[in-house]
């Protein structure tokens, strides 16, 4: 039967393509309050494809974005078949800046063997792989597999605030499943399928510095009050040591080592430090001393200055002091680092600098730990088949270095573990202007989840 | 005659008021693109005042904003009258924020005693003082006291780029010139007319960061390449020590110091800390240890930061790694402190501390020394003779902590000696929100410059 799913799917590819522009098309920025029913129209999207791939599909409320959950009708699935999870987000990053974008981000555009849009890879485009796998079965077979429930959310580019909650209420009818399948991660490397066994938590924080009640003429008062725009840069300025480490006190703390035989195999791994410096468009890669780029990406934590806003930012000149400064500051977590420990350290070193005349709030945009999988499961075996038969190449065990929290939260409330099988690529321009995702990966991920579903319905059977 | 004058002054108060509001509602803002038909209105109106009050007035094109040059023609002045010229500028400081504004801008509103609009002490209303008085004079008496030549700059906001060039170029008509009276500096305090004997020098830069070639996903990337953002916190936080003190190479070595009597002089003035920290809204002044408030503002070089923008700069949370970090950054010079020295050694600091894989921009927005002004010639006895009938009270010696750069170029050009005589006060909001000037200066303003004309006639006469 799979083979004649995976023929069918290789005659759709027109169709699927042309169904996944369709999504790409709508805007669903979730963090920009002006795009709030584009963010809903994609739900309804969702909801109407998985509806045609024959789940019974609805949208949950939630106090701000949607999400959509489709369930395998009584029926649809052998009985005592395995239940499996298939968690996604609908939502995507903002997309300016818009003048960097070589087509416009939500016209998506076919180029050299890659789609193009905001939302192609990361995770719109991951995300359909399944929902096409699953049209496939129905359309071939008029079952599916195995019982399968599918997550959609639209929150999680803004840290998923309502996700625990909607996951709790769903206790009752994913108590039997085993296992989550995500597919919002990449393949190590073209040709190089990846199971993603590790990722980093995050914190991010708006921080706001106010001195003066108002903007205040330079050369009149320069010398007589504190900049809140000087004091931002010289706390933000402290942050790092001279060796590119966090100066948090407590940061590193509590970080798990890694052990030396995973250490040894992300160093067989190919990977060019030349290359990647020559991807982003730098002369020379950096960061913390005594760790390879990999290492620094996969398990060593971060602080990054993800965005600053003070005073004059016109054309030309203005000569005032700023009333107000303000920065967005997100903060990496690898494994054993804990949230709240490191949020209490941070405010209050941040605190500990600030000089007599200037005030500082601290706004939370999200906060999760870092999560590590198990590498050994029926589930990721299963995984590593699909991936291989789908992919056409030996899949590798990796980490990332971005964060998943859903993978926490599943496992907290369910104790669902994770299968993180992504079809994007490294260069996918997540966050950035041109997200792409290559074809071949994108028909790829159609056949491995096709696939997977077959593999995990035998390997998950009581 | 002057009596007569000052009566009529003092009968068309209404006349000046609206007058007034007329200019100040033109948005001449001269740093902003889009407002560059605005600013030559502004232009317009002043060359029309001033033919009313009976000079030959013109416009000077330079390849931005035009000068505004008005001449008194023979047979309006006493013949062997000595010539002066009076310096005003009619362009202004963006409004923005403009949220904080109490009423439009550019909608020029009475309020308790005081006229808010942008541009209502710095520089229209103060110019204006002396257009009314010209107006008085040819109204009242057919002539002038003396030959006036008056210069109305259009690029004063944004460093008067080309004015130096008009100032050359106007040498042969002026040359036989004896005094520069300019008003764009204020009172000391109400009830307290100064003459500024000093001002601080301008260096404004804009410096824009590069790292990689575009925004990166903070998660993927974070740990791998040096942060534009962070760069420029590291860069800018280390440009003061922790004393306040600018770190910039030798930039204090060619400070001049104060003498004894002038340092004596300014503690004697009525000044308190605690209502200056109040009037700004901050709990405590901050500045360079060892000098008092007046000192830090009057003599002692600063840096200043002006605004800052990199990444995301939208509501919520986008998690990047911003490919570009800039910020406008000025500095005050005080008397001996060489630009161009203070340049080079900025910039190659800069660039000194700069880590690999990031690049950085220096686009320079302005630049003059500061200046010192004699405090004992005719021309200054005469100023204080009018600001001590004219507004009412004795007249004190300061220094301003702005910058006018134009009294350099003149005393370069042309030797010619500024008298600096503002009828403004220190809390009129110069380059903030809800910029204001009291009705009480306005009017002292306009009876002060038509008794400076009467004063000068007499102390300058061969």
């Amino acid at each position: 039967m799979i083979d004649t799913v995976l023929i069918w799917i290789e005659k759709n590819s027109r169709r699927w393509l042309h169904d996944l522009q369709q999504w790409l098309a709508i805007p669903s920025v979730s963090t920009d309050p002006s795009h709030v029913t584009d963010v809903h129209a994609a739900a309804e999207w969702a909801q109407f494809y998985l509806r045609t791939a024959g789940l019974d599909a609805t949208l949950i409320p939630t106090p701000r974005h949607p999400c959509v959950l489709a369930t395998t009708p009584a029926g649809m699935y052998p009985q005592n078949a395995p239940h499996v999870v298939i968690y996604g987000h609908y939502d995507v990053q903002p997309p300016d800046p818009l003048e960097a974008w070589s087509s416009p981000p939500f016209s998506p555009t076919i180029n050299h063997g890659q789609i193009v849009a905001r939302g192609a890879s990361d995770d719109k485009g991951q995300t359909f792989c399944h929902m096409a796998a699953l049209l496939a079965w129905r359309e071939i077979a008029q079952q599916f597999p195995l019982r399968v429930t599918v997550l959609l959310e639209g929150e999680e580019e803004i840290g998923s605030p309502n996700l625990p909650e909607v996951i709790k209420n769903l206790k009752p009818q994913l108590s039997d499943a085993s296992a989550l399948i995500i597919s919002d991660s990449s393949q190590f490397a073209p040709g190089i399928p990846a199971i993603t066994s590790g990722l980093r938590g995050l914190i991010y924080y708006q921080l706001t510095l106010s001195g003066p009640n108002r903007d205040l003429h330079s050369g009149v008062y320069g010398g007589t009050v504190a900049n809140p725009a000087t004091v931002l840069c010289q706390l933000l300025g402290r942050l790092h040591d001279a060796t590119g480490r966090v100066t948090i006190p407590g940061f590193y703390d509590d970080v798990a080592a890694v052990e030396a035989n995973v250490r040894e195999s992300w160093r067989k791994l190919p990977f060019s430090d030349e290359q990647f410096a020559q991807d982003v468009g730098v002369k020379k890669l950096y960061g913390e001393q005594g760790y390879s780029t990999i290492e620094r990406r996969w398990c060593r934590p971060t602080l990054e200055i993800n965005g600053l806003t003070a005073g004059f930012q016109g054309a030309g000149a203005k000569t005032i002091i700023p009333a107000k400064a303000s920065a967005k500051v997100s903060m990496r977590l690898v494994p054993n680092q804990n949230p709240e420990k490191i949020k209490a350290s941070f405010e209050s070193y941040m605190q500990s600098m600030l000089p007599d005349g200037v005030s500082m709030q601290f706004e939370l945009f999200g906060s999760s730990p870092a999560v590590l999988t198990a590498t050994n499961s029926p589930a990721i075996t299963a995984a590593i088949n699909a991936a291989r038969a789908g992919l056409g190449a030996e899949p590798v065990i990796i980490r990332e270095g971005g964060s998943i929290p859903v993978v926490n939260w599943f496992r907290q409330e369910l104790g669902l573990e994770s299968v993180l099988l992504g079809f994007g690529l490294p260069d996918d321009n997540l966050h950035s202007p041109n997200e792409k995702l290559d074809l071949d990966g994108f028909y790829g991920g159609i056949r491995t989840s096709a696939l997977l579903l077959d593999e995990l319905s035998q390997a998950l059977s009581k």
